[in-house]
């Protein structure tokens, strides 16, 4: 009796019912909103610890800038508010008294960060300046879908104000390389694409918008992470300058990049099986589960306890679970349905062999372990598994993508994969032709595979896919 | 040349002064907002850490709800709207578009909360139920002070739902004494007085309202966390009802319970001196400056990196200051200003004799140490000064503790501190005719300084106070 509807049968559906029976998420009471269960929030938990530290490996200080701001913010800059404006929430009353300006809940915060570094910088002395916000943002949803489009989601924004215009895009590819991509390489398990975005997808404002996607167990992409290059847009619109070491007035470089809890819906697409949630053991809150199995006398119990201590002992996030009044393959089920990565057995038969039966969630294979080699066991698999993890995830990607050279086969390869073209052959022209099918160019590569220098490298490769 | 307005001068110039100079926050652009700048957030993130570590300790797990929620929900529970309605800001228009029915922004979550709380309570075996939140909220503010009263704050709100009343007001005084209190004492060093708030006090919504009350430096009361017993309000209101054991169906029994980025008000008002901001080692982001005095050759540098890096070994969060481009003077003033509680200084001088002068912001005394034993005597000192300033905050706010017995006399004390007084002295009128002067019963406790049982404890004593 299968719990989830399979994934070859419904993949939507099968999204669904993970989120339901493994309690991820469901729906808000306004359209549109989520609410993030434990479960879930302890996964998010996880990706902001990881995230966090890299971003302040990058030297990006936190900082916290308000949901509300005048309207008047948005409109001085041009593509920004024209971007926006459709999207946004819109504050007439307060306090019980209706506003004489409406304010807007943050869709995103260029506009008001860029009010306080004008501020904040004076001289190239202040430069770079280098800040983060974890937040909340409101974009109003015509199609919601947890965790993938939601009216408010919660992400962290980077904003920093740079000197040239050399130090703004070498800190933009910095993110994304060593913040968002490692990340979701080396914690999340997902092999994502980079590349820079065509001029037809990029974010409002931008002058250029560099992109992580993520392909998916059903052939689709999800956009997990983008920086921004935003020129001295902002800086202009904002009169964010400073006063350079040959005692002129400048206008400064600024970047932005944003990652949120949309990756939540990528992990679960990527990694997922019909069975339910798969964690890679670098962002799975409980690595391991000790589960015992029923007794009568108490000793499978303690043992359960003391492989769960050992465990710990090794910086194994694990937890007994010794709740046997619940039947044991239930709890295997729900266990199978978190995405625990590893699962320790005990029984009162394994305990007389002197055993465990260690399981990993990915594979479904399962081992008989001495119980005094479990936990180095348990330990060893935690950095193997998130490694295979991986490996699997590149094969799964490398087999969605099929290179084509006219734009017929692009069409019909990207109905179910990614197509790999070059991007002369698609064109902007060829580009507002597939979107009419719901296909879009995820992203531009250089021939060799890095980032293009820019939108009209003549040689860039483009991957065209359905998307998230 | 004082870098602020004294604070016997004019408190709340100095206030302000301090948030200014030191970086910490300033007004956002939309009235009663704030932005809070790294040097204030990264104090934030601190105390979040440590209050995060206590409530999971306490066994609630962390979700997240919406910020927006239908005006409908908070007309269920009569006192709660009462309470809450005027300080709602509305959402009447997303995606240009107006909305069927307008959105509130949350200015706290019982409601939508207890709505999911009915979902998800089953049976018995599902409780207790231990949820907790950070998130924003907005509460409209006609007098915005940042960190003690601005339009949208940052909290967190636990919520938490049970099968016995016993038992909700069991955890509720858990989260008062194990989590706020602990965490206000040992790490904000704080020594906050507990009590019960009167009816008139209480949360709307609650039928009991704990709260931990600081003193600051002003005489001044701030009150810094709540935890509420609501009874069976929000449970009948939201239908939260659960199978008992016995097969029969039963209400359940709900707490609330909150603390916000106004304990960063209360943190600069409780230490803070003339000089600045002072953190205990506990809260405080970087707990050890090692700052280099200018030279010629590099030595000093070095020296200050080696011994930031056996700091760090230590466990002591250190930063070096080699910037010698600023002069000594006004880096030692910045430090001061941050509140760091240790500074090492180190010279050529210094250096030649194989000494540095470790300095302690609270009592400013500056003390010659062999460079060998600098990292081990500021580890120690960072524990020694943690304890000697709650100590010094404890003897601060006795002295501004007056025992009164009659009500004229409670006026007068508590125009300049806090009045302690029979209740039964006092009483609901009293109470309202100290309101006209602007005081306030802060809190009641029993005789014997503990939590009084109800709000008719016949012997409970009645700190009256102005607060924030």
């Amino acid at each position: 009796m299968a719990v989830l509807t399979a994934q070859h049968d419904d993949f939507p559906r099968w999204y669904q019912d993970v989120l339901t029976k493994a309690k991820l998420a469901e729906n808000g009471p306004a359209r549109g909103t989520m609410v993030i269960r434990p479960n879930g929030y302890a996964i998010w938990e996880r990706m902001q610890d990881e995230l966090d530290r890299r971003i302040k490996a990058a030297g990006a200080r936190n900082a916290y800038f308000p949901l509300l701001m005048p309207m008047s913010f948005f409109e001085r800059e041009a593509e920004h508010v024209e971007g926006f404006s459709p999207e946004l929430a819109v504050v007439t009353h307060g306090g019980g008294k209706e506003l004489t300006e409406p304010l807007a809940i943050r869709p995103t915060s260029e506009t008001v960060i860029g009010e306080y570094m004008a501020k904040w910088v004076d001289s190239y002395r202040d430069l770079p300046l280098l800040l983060n916000q974890w937040a909340n943002v409101v974009r109003w949803e015509t199609r919601p879908r947890i965790f993938l489009r939601t009216t408010e989601f919660l992400w962290q924004e980077g904003h920093t104000a740079h000197a040239g215009e050399d130090d703004a895009r070498a800190y933009a590819r910095r993110i994304l390389h060593d913040v968002y991509q490692d990340f979701m390489r080396n914690v999340l398990a997902v092999p994502v694409i980079i590349g820079g975005k065509t001029v037809r997808e990029r974010f409002a404002g931008a002058v250029n918008t560099m992109t992580c996607e993520g392909i998916m167990r059903d052939g689709k992409a999800l956009q997990m992470g983008t920086s921004h290059e935003l020129g001295q847009r902002f800086s202009r619109a904002f009169n964010i300058s400073y006063l350079a070491a040959d005692g002129t007035r400048k206008l400064c470089w600024t970047t932005s990049w944003g990652s949120s809890t949309r990756m939540l819906g990528g992990l679960i697409m990527c990694h997922g099986d019909d069975f339910g949630l798969v964690l890679p053991p670098a962002v799975a809150p409980v690595q391991a589960a000790v589960v015992a199995v029923k007794e009568t006398d108490g000793s499978v119990t303690r043992a359960a306890a003391t492989l769960t201590d050992e465990l710990a002992a090794l910086g194994v996030r694990a937890q007994a679970d010794d709740d046997v009044e619940q039947g044991f393959g239930w709890r295997a089920t729900d266990w199978d349905l978190q995405g625990v990565p590893i699962r320790v057995e005990i029984g009162p038969r394994d305990l007389a062999q002197n055993t465990a039966v260690v399981y990993r969630r990915d594979t479904r294979e399962k081992t008989a372990v001495a119980v005094a080699s479990v936990a180095d066991t348990v330990h060893g698999l935690t950095s193997r598994m998130q490694e295979e993890m991986l490996n699997a995830a590149t094969a799964r990607r490398d087999a969605f993508i099929t290179d084509c050279t006219t734009l017929d086969d692009v069409r019909d390869v990207a109905r179910t994969g990614f197509a790999r073209v070059p991007w002369a052959t698609v064109g902007v022209s060829g580009e507002e032709r597939l979107a009419v099918d719901g296909l879009t160019v995820r992203c531009l590569q250089a021939a060799d595979g890095t980032l293009p220098d820019g939108d009209d490298d003549a040689g860039a490769i483009a991957y065209v896919a359905r998307a998230y």
